[in-house]
């Protein structure tokens, strides 16, 4: 095995190709083997587990007591009973001082999310309530918090207020807004059960960078509203009504309002950008909306009898939750909006919450299990539908302040609920002076720091058709509507993939000197072309979609390897060679096109013979007889021995 | 390098693996290389020539005069100027003669498929006139027989006839009729002028093989009505309605038409099987329409006086075809159904369109462009909408008539279109009693080749998912609608290729002994696993839909290889080489994932490394900046090279 300079000039590059091949022939040529033979019935088994349980769920169950199952059995469906026995109170004073902290964050941004969503502001309250709770039984990740969150409030908002109006109907309202969330916690649970979870991966991070950058824009200019004192507002989402909205408006604009606004986003942005520069001071930014709230409600109480222009919250309803199930609107005319309401938030709130529980879990080394969190998630909803809560998930800013505040287990959910509930019980009427200026200054903040641009950055450097889909969701959510922007974006995503596949690419080898190793020509200049050979890479499964055009495209290759070897007077073309290592799959239409071409090349005595093919490629030429056509000899285990078994065929001949 | 023994027993293969790896450490280790840098322009225009030029339609110009070029465009827009010049007689003679055989087929088939779309029979003749003559100039296809087909006809019939009825309104629905027709048209020659001809290709052969069969089952059934001598008959094409309609009316039935029909059915089905049989034959098959139309009106004029319950045709118009082009409609409430008809028409005629033409081409071995053609057939649509002819394309059953006969080139189908200018010209009177139900046993004869159980046999061998495309679009077809079974099928396709991409495989590679070769080890019993290594292809690009999905399924397989070490004592794991040669793409989820994993990975004290990325997988790595964080010694040219060079640097620490 010579060792050979890494880089050679063009013209050494042509003669050395008129030599012999410069690598080792190996002594023995090895046989491609089918994998083993499987009936049909184990097949469907193996692909629908793979499917299904790709994560093995049930691999602690093996080899255990029937007791120690039933154990683990609870284990798994109640991940309290895990950490439960362990629990001391060490952990509990980790989780009060938590549980508090995001208490302090959950009673403003749930009474703001709530008028997100165009809900009374106590739902918001209710909403960090029963499913905090219900999330501390059942839910796999340690540190996430739970509640209303912005991308689903502004989405329910958003297409219940395009159909029926709060202030016009506000009991039918409420209705959809329950059926909605029910809808959405069924569907949840659904995927979980039906272990679907890969649908949500679908929306990728690209389109969803996109999407949170548009949201956050529409929600900000929709809180204009709030800070300059509109009263008569747009109900729609798009950014010319809402512009439009705001300019036509500007008769209803008032100066206080503004002011105190400005003032407290002012500080509301500080905070948070001093939080931002130095991660120990998370507590500033943590504690800053409760601060607002309260200093503004002490601002605007103190002044009550002087300005009147400032919109406060108003009455509360002191008390728990009031059950709601029969709210839960099954027939009528709305009944598909609340349905299409409930998948669309369902969709991005299980997103939201799961991709937050894994990135706190993975801080923390340990693993989030998807389906289990979608039932979860999903039953912390249908609870929620029937105790007068609206959507609700893994928040990312109260997880974040969670795990900074030092967060142990779910039990800082239960500590905040409770905090919740005494506030319910007994602090509502403090809220009554609570200017709505503050609470649109609150969401602001909240939903600025969903503008990534830096994510955006990225994806135009790495990869153009990423930034096409993150754009598309950015602009389709600005000026169309949120379910038809995140449509289109994912529909380019699938496009994308669809892309690949139909159009995927063929790579032209040679042989890397002094190794039996075979490499594109393009990507490594000191790789040889083997005279005589053409050995073509394709780089996908061969499907119906592609037949045709990797037919041509490598017929097109042929043609142009001949053209080449006629303008350098090289050794004719005997044989093609395809490495068919990166065809990970091949329907009944490639195999049609893999006769085709034998056919087709062997009119003009061309050889095609196919180098590795993977083990259900393998099997369905196998299935397909034309194994038999192509012969033993057709197929080889690598281009290596291809190579040095064909070649050494042809010396006896001249 | 040691020949060894291809299979080694279990004990064999675990007392190996605790040895030395057995193959040859290569002597120097290679650098992955970039791809040459290009701009995102070059890439752009790259991606774009392979999308859309990837047959290189322009290699021909290059290096030729001007007047040479001027030449070779015409020859590229119109065939004709390609072999026109070397026309002769011999050549001629062939054409008349198939020219001839097919028409005799055309005036009974055009007749019968325009009564498929409930179209006067007239506009049958029309269609095999205008569209001929535009395909013989501009077609490059030399034995495609142009005119109406089964498929086409019947999709438009059953489309057009679920909201406009030819009895109750038969101008609009003529007008409908021809609108559809320029549509379908516009449609063709718009993908073939912006190059997408790779969207008929979603139209798979599994789908194609479930979809004909269920169509030629509803068009027989639907021949009932003439064949039986029903009236009133259902205008739906499902199968139940068509059932219903059959035994409801069965007071309609008239034995005479019953007799006349079976006979009829009977003697084509009979010469269909003889030429079946013996190919050399074909012509009887060929000319059996032409024979039952004239023997059974001989009879039905003979026996005029004594029967009257058997239908007739009827009145025919003499003369050419009139224009139409004041009968397009372009406003009005029909107009979505017309374009809707087009497009699925279009997409239909096209696919078979071109299908037949690469059949023959290929048999003998000349090239059919796909854009080209798709050019031909939609301008041949277009004229034909507007000289009163429906959607025509190339049939299979007139090409293969026309094969057989001895064609040669286009000008059979002038000599057809001749022959039915004759008949239009002067033998229209003829046809006047010619038996509606010889139509109908023409039909079922002609649609019955279409059901292919032995390619569905075949599918279902091969690929159980495409089987089950194939089914879908079989009972879609049958019992919903033309349009919706075919939209399912398709759905299943594309469904196949995203779980395809959301569910990758991922295999165990081992080293095949006496080679640097690493292998499946399910595949290969003799490959052997490396101590202290274990090594895993991902078969499949890594992308957002299957990022979350990859990363959970390498961790499992780390843990299930942990435990199986423990279970046999082995030495423990050190490193986890990915064998990316199969990672065709890579977008920034999937980035994301192998900076993940290698972090959970070096948590655990376990080395991550890649062999063999590919060329655009390498350059994304490179851009995102994580080949820093691998750095250049996390990146091998090979598996061999990887634990060769990994496991001699673990050398001498113990």
């Amino acid at each position: 095995m010579g060792v050979n300079s890494n880089r050679v000039d063009p013209f050494g590059t042509i003669k050395i190709q008129s030599e012999i091949p410069m690598f080792q022939t190996p002594l023995e040529i090895h046989k491609v083997r089918l994998p083993p033979q499987t009936t049909t019935f184990q097949k469907l088994r193996h692909r629908l587990s793979e499917i299904f349980f790709p994560d093995d769920p049930f691999h602690r169950f093996k080899n255990q007591t029937c007791f120690m199952k039933l154990i683990l059995g609870l284990q798994y469906l109640f991940p309290i009973f895990q950490w439960g026995p362990e629990y001391n109170l060490r952990l509990l004073r980790s989780d009060i001082v938590s549980g508090l902290t995001i208490a302090s964050l959950a009673i403003p941004q749930g009474i703001s999310y709530a008028k997100l969503a165009n809900l009374p502001p106590i739902i918001g309250l209710y909403s960090s309530f029963v499913p905090a709770l219900i999330y501390s039984v059942l839910g796999s990740s340690r540190h996430l918090g739970v509640g209303p969150v912005s991308i689903a409030s502004l989405v329910m908002g958003s297409m219940l207020s395009e159909s029926v109006s709060y202030s016009q109907d506000p009991i039918l309202y409420l209705k959809l807004a329950f059926t909605a969330t029910f809808f959405a916690g069924v569907f949840q649970s659904s995927l979980g059960v039906l272990r679907l979870g890969f649908v949500i991966d679908f929306l990728s991070k690209a389109t969803l960078v996109g999407f949170m950058a548009g949201a956050a824009i529409i929600v900000s200019l929709q809180q204009l509203k709030g800070l300059l004192g509109i009263v008569h507002f747009t109900t729609k989402m798009q950014i010319v009504p809402v512009l439009a909205s705001v300019f036509i408006q500007r008769d209803e604009w008032s100066w206080q309002t503004i002011l105190l606004g400005f003032s407290f986003l002012f500080f509301l942005l500080m905070t948070r950008h001093i939080s931002l520069k130095k991660p120990k001071l998370f507590w500033i930014s943590a504690a800053a909306p409760l601060t607002s709230v309260i200093l503004s409600t002490l601002l605007v109480f103190s002044m009550r009898n002087k300005i009147h222009k400032i919109a406060i919250i108003g009455e509360l309803p002191k008390g728990l939750n009031p059950p709601s199930s029969n709210m839960l609107y099954f027939n009528g005319p709305y009944l598909a909006l609340a349905i299409k309401t409930g998948l669309v938030t369902g969709v991005l709130s299980l997103t939201e919450g799961i991709a937050v529980g894994r990135t706190f879990a993975s801080l923390r080394n340990y693993q989030v299990d998807g389906n289990k969190e979608m039932m979860a998630i999903g039953l912390m909803n249908i609870a929620g539908s029937c105790s007068s809560c609206y959507v609700t998930t893994g928040s990312f800013s109260r997880s974040a302040v969670n795990y900074n505040a030092g967060a142990q287990t779910t039990v800082s959910n239960i500590i905040m609920a409770s905090a919740v509930l005494v506030t319910l019980l007994f602090l509502m009427p403090l809220f009554y002076y609570t200017p709505n200026v503050v609470l649109a200054a609150i969401i602001i903040t909240a939903v600025i720091g969903l503008i990534d641009y830096q994510a955006a950055y990225k994806l135009w450097k790495v990869d153009k058709l990423d930034f096409l889909a993150c754009l598309c969701s950015f602009f389709g959510v600005l000026f169309i509507s949120v379910p038809l922007g995140l449509g289109i974006a994912v529909a380019i995503s699938v496009f994308k993939i669809l892309l690949h596949v139909s159009r995927p690419n063929t790579v032209v080898l040679g042989n890397i000197p002094g190794t039996p190793i075979f490499h594109n020509l393009n990507q490594y200049k000191e790789a040889l072309r083997i005279p005589s050979f053409i050995i073509l890479a394709v780089e996908s499964p061969i499907y119906f979609a592609n037949a045709t055009y990797l037919q041509e495209r490598i017929l097109r290759w042929v043609r142009e390897e001949e053209e080449r070897i006629i303008a350098i007077n090289g050794s004719t073309l005997k044989c093609i060679i395809l490495d068919m290592t990166a065809v990970t799959g091949i329907d009944t239409s490639g195999i049609d096109t893999l006769c085709e071409l034998r056919r087709r090349l062997e009119q003009r005595s061309l050889q095609l013979v196919l180098a590795n093919p993977i083990g259900n490629v393998m099997e369905k030429l196998h299935e397909s007889n034309i194994l038999n056509s192509f012969g033993m000899k057709g197929v080889y285990l690598s281009v290596g021995e291809a190579v040095a078994d064909i070649s050494s065929s042809w010396k006896p001949q001249p």
